[in-house]
């Protein structure tokens, strides 16, 4: 019997926002891996076995999720968002990479899924209408110094930011950091996005501007879109303004 | 009777990569406005009208899916992928900027969809798994230079980088022109994937690199990754390579 591993994205919280394919691959896997808090989203299911890991603990999940399809089972592994994305997707081709040669012959299938930038940006109008970068806060795995490069890159060039990993105990300076330097290069009054927990009970969003964005206004779970030169805000009576970036790249007047 | 407009991602092409969420929405609307080739993909329903139109005709579609909204209706707009990535969110928004006073009254919903970099980075492992860029290729809206100016920027500090609207009849030279600019910044061994139409019947999925790669292997459909110089390329028995980006900054080894 050969086993396979799927790595199945779950969306941003509220399972209504995950997809039909994702569904399905959780109901036939006979374990499934994940951080304990992705876990907790799903309903038990008779004859599934559950192996929750801490955060922090990717390659050891990935490794356990490959040694256990490698022994037959059909495993899935979760994450939040999309797995491609930050996630557990790369962490897994890592030790397939350097891993036992058995975990090169497995069937691995990677279920995409709405990841957090795009669940955040729909809540709020389109502010990633236009061309935009993805970039991970976080310096555990990458100096800081490539962090400030990146962004000075994206904001120079005129591309709008979504951050990710903004910011977590270990790491309680750099969203300041950022967003100070992210000042240098773009007009006061563009458009910032707090946004956190999208569909689930506890999901926050907060419109306001760069020179007002206030990093204590994140936490872990946090994703934040910085806009562009472009990006425009559209008030609302009663309702809250839309956030977008216009298709074309000279300012829409108004 | 007021009426709302839900702007919806049906993802990638398969139906199975669409979101719960997105499958409800348009199931309780009376009229769906979309790109023809996108409305042939839903099931017809009995009472819900559609709208079909062509390519380039997003202003239009978009008013007009605002004015029946206005009118008291629930309205469907469909998008590929996901609405806020390259589609018609942000025409929305800007009908919504420039438009009658009335249409900033109207509920609009945005549904997330998996776009199309997420589905075809989930094809081949994890190329979007450190730091990535989105960018249109289209100078139908932003002048040449801009985008020029975008890939140096990005393929210099180190971003992945995903294109979007690659080619078109309109369109014959561009993708030609911006990979021999990305030649100029990144090894000849960079992995390059061109994929299109992820999850239908003509799915096609290239695996190549940066040397080898063929500008007339896209079309208007595809949707082509360019890696970063950590980006790896994982060999495998009897299946296609896994793509992938570490997710430290550091190349790893082997």
């Amino acid at each position: 019997m050969s086993g396979q591993l799927s790595v199945i994205g779950l969306g941003p919280g509220d399972l209504a926002a995950m997809t039909a394919e994702a569904g399905s691959a959780l109901k036939t896997a006979h374990a499934i891996y994940g951080y304990a808090g992705y876990l907790d989203r799903l309903a038990p299911q008779s004859g599934q076995r559950r192996f929750a890991s801490g955060n922090g603990e990717e390659e050891a999940r990935a490794a356990a999720a490959l040694a256990h399809a490698a022994a037959g089972a059909d495993v899935a592994l979760v994450s939040g968002g999309d797995p491609g994305v930050f996630a557990m997707a790369a962490a897994v081709c890592e030790q397939i990479d350097t891993g036992p040669e058995a975990w090169r012959a497995l069937k691995v299938t990677i279920v995409p899924g709405v990841t957090a930038m795009l669940a955040v940006a729909a809540r709020v109008g389109a502010p990633l209408g236009h061309d935009f970068c993805a970039v991970s806060l976080s310096d555990n795995l990458k100096p800081w110094s490539v962090v400030e490069r990146r962004l000075d890159a994206a904001a120079a060039a005129g591309f709008v930011l979504a951050l990710y990993n903004p910011i977590s105990r270990a790491r309680p300076w750099q969203l300041g950091v950022a967003v100070e330097r992210l000042r240098r290069h773009l007009p006061e009054t563009t458009p910032v996005v707090f946004g956190r927990a999208i569909g689930r009970p506890d999901e926050r969003v907060i419109v306001t501007t760069l020179q007002a964005a206030d990093p204590a206004a994140a936490d872990m779970a946090t994703l934040i879109i910085v806009g562009c030169a472009q990006t425009r805000l559209v008030t609302r009576a009663d309702q809250a303004p839309l956030v977008y970036t216009p298709r074309s790249f000279a300012p829409v007047s108004g």
